[in-house]
């Protein structure tokens, strides 16, 4: 991806399962401007999606050429069917100066950094291993041990924090909202590009 | 200043006269736990002044001598009196987990960075040349040749922005002071030290 200063800025959600980034993300985007990058992937689509708006639906072979031409921010195979971010769809928005936001898991950030490290990475971080326990636990859908692995597997990907640019600790969820927001309004206060458009349009008036 | 890192950060806010920086300061003292350091100064002081509340009052002297101590992270002399921020008091403050803000000129900022780096340094702009005039003339102080000077003298001092970490242009007020809260939420929110204790706590927990 080019290094062009594009106005809108690409915000990357991510963090261990049971975090609770998908719920940020949620709010994130019923709240405020950012949007919700719409991926692509090969599965068929359900009733009631719409291609470019749920997924953009591809084949197989199609994905694989976008793999191999690049074309990719990141991607990953679940149950035998691709998912990935279309980087040219990205970028447009970001161009227009559209806030983006990916929510992805650990591994898919990191690829995403290779490629765009100018985005703006925000871990979403548990307030404790024991609420986490609590949270898994709570979906009733796993073995002690599986919950065990899971938990041994967050401290491992915990380890990547300092990848990131920001951590939210979601204890309590508004709060932890209220700071994504913060960031989201904090990054577009930075000194760049614009500024010295600005600065600019200050010397013709003097 | 040493490099310990602590919990409490130091904001500075700065821009050239006219811009808004001391409304702004104030709307961010009243509006949340950030406190405004206090100077020290050689004046004397005035009826209703409290010793380490509106400033601390020291000699010419002993002002001398923390300036030699290299006492004070910058000062100016303004009509024959010094005025200077204590280092080791704003140090107390930070390290209990107190923000502090400084309000200063451009100058005063670049000397700050230079002793304390690790400061989130904010330069707030004025909407437009046009207006700054128009602020600048409102208050009927000055005359035309020595408002044109101070025209110019901003635009060389807004040449030091990218010094700055963000810049915050004052045009409404209240999103002015919403964007610089949200810088102070946000820099709470940096990967820092103290997720690192977090995450040491979880490996106890697992």
């Amino acid at each position: 991806m080019d290094r062009e200063a594009y106005s809108g800025k690409l915000f990357i959600i991510s963090g261990p399962s049971g975090a609770g980034k998908g719920t940020i993300c949620k709010r994130l985007i019923e709240e405020t401007n950012v949007e919700l990058s719409v991926s692509m992937t090969t599965r068929s689509p359900r009733p009631g999606e719409e291609e470019g708006k749920s997924y953009f639906f591809t084949t197989m072979e199609d994905f694989q050429k976008e793999i191999e031409a690049g074309g990719l921010l990141e991607y990953a195979s679940v149950y035998g069917n691709y998912y990935g971010t279309p980087k040219q769809k990205v970028v447009e928005k970001l161009r227009a100066g559209t806030d983006i936001v990916l929510e992805i898991d650990i591994q898919g950030a990191l690829n995403v950094k290779e490629v765009y490290p100018q985005g703006i990475f925000i871990f979403i971080l548990p307030p404790s291993m024991a609420e986490l326990r609590k949270r898994i636990t709570g979906r009733g859908s796993e073995s002690e041990d599986a919950i065990n692995l899971r938990l041994s597997q967050t401290l491992k990907e915990v380890s990547y924090i300092d990848k990131y640019d920001y951590c939210v600790v979601n204890g309590d969820l508004d709060e932890a909202v209220a700071r994504v927001k913060a960031i989201v309004m904090a990054e577009h206060s930075r000194v760049s590009q614009s500024i010295y458009q600005l600065i600019e349009k200050y010397k013709e008036e003097v």
